[in-house]
């Protein structure tokens, strides 16, 4: 595009955008329009709030999850289960797990899975961390919450190794085919695990 | 989600985001997340360089365009012809004829396009400083390229009542079968104004 069309601070706009995830020169450009074109306090309460936060934000200092202060609201509810631990990749994931009401425990917040390819080992993860709070904090299960893939599974085993020796319960997500999904569409890979390690009839009943 | 989840600083950014044209919720916290990754300085230029493009932009007092200053880099360009205007609905569309290289005259950006049903009639966009304009610079030429829908024809005929008696040339831009296209996948009603309005075979062999 011509220099002299954009001017520099549309243009700066623009590529600031631009370095966000999913977002092109072409969506950049048209939301740097559309904020020019609302009013001056739309654009001062989107970068004062991703200003803000990004600032002042800070991570659970237990479990690593976002917080507005050294614990997050989910360890300083005293409601929650301290002996159940749940790990996962990301902060995103909490959201998930929390969603579906079904974890009443705190959470581990590893920050990433193991992948050699991206170059991140078991050092750059809040694995160490993990392995103290179970100790210390007398942990009986940690349940493992990873993707199921294949850095979520080495990530598991990783984590495994390092448990295995200690005094705790370590659980994983169940595999197998989808709620309200249709068994073609379902990998094989996917239902012969759900059949080897297919769960009695009856107790499904007594779910609460 | 859980209130107690999304501290109050994530939720104001997100919510912010989402406000953005395309951007649901899912995409606004996946945004949010990112930021929080990455170094404070990536979202202090961000939020920087829109607060700065809104608050410090401008628009050219003459054709309406995006500027820095009161007159656009355009209308400050003494190589361009200021005999020809060619009339287009936003800024972005000055970005993407000047992406041609085919115009070498000035713009008039009006800002819209006349539309019944949402409201916006002839008053609320920039066409009585077009008329204005025309008199006064002694226009040779108005280019009306306004997008072929109903919304653009509107607003081309209403410019037309209002320019047919002055002594200016008024065009617009052909419509025809697009290059590159195969004829299977064209509209009839575009391929039956490409009939009515065909052009002499040579006249393709002189264009610059």
């Amino acid at each position: 595009m011509n220099q002299s069309l954009n001017p520099t601070l549309l243009d700066n706009a623009v590529a600031e955008l631009s370095r966000l995830p999913g977002v092109g020169r072409k969506t950049a450009l048209r939301l740097a329009l559309h904020l020019l074109r609302q009013d001056v306090a739309v654009t001062e309460a989107l970068a004062g709030a991703l200003y803000k936060m990004r600032s002042e934000m800070q991570y659970c200092k237990r479990c690593h999850n976002v917080s507005e202060s050294d614990s997050c609201p989910i360890c300083s509810d005293r409601r929650r289960d301290g002996n159940v631990v749940c790990v996962v990749e990301n902060v995103k994931d909490v959201m998930t797990i929390e969603s579906t009401h079904e974890h009443r425990g705190l959470y581990h917040v590893l920050g990433g899975l193991v992948s050699p390819i991206e170059g991140i080992g078991p050092q750059d993860l809040e694995i160490d961390s993990l392995v103290e709070r179970v100790k210390s904090e007398g942990v009986e299960e940690v349940i493992l919450a990873l993707s199921p893939t294949m850095e979520g599974d080495t990530t598991n085993f990783y984590i495994f190794r390092k448990l295995q020796d200690l005094p705790v319960k370590i659980t994983m997500l169940a595999r197998g085919v989808s709620v309200g999904s249709d068994l073609d569409y379902t990998d094989e890979l996917t239902l012969g695990r759900s059949i080897q390690q297919r769960i009695l009839f009856s107790s499904t009943f007594s779910q609460s």
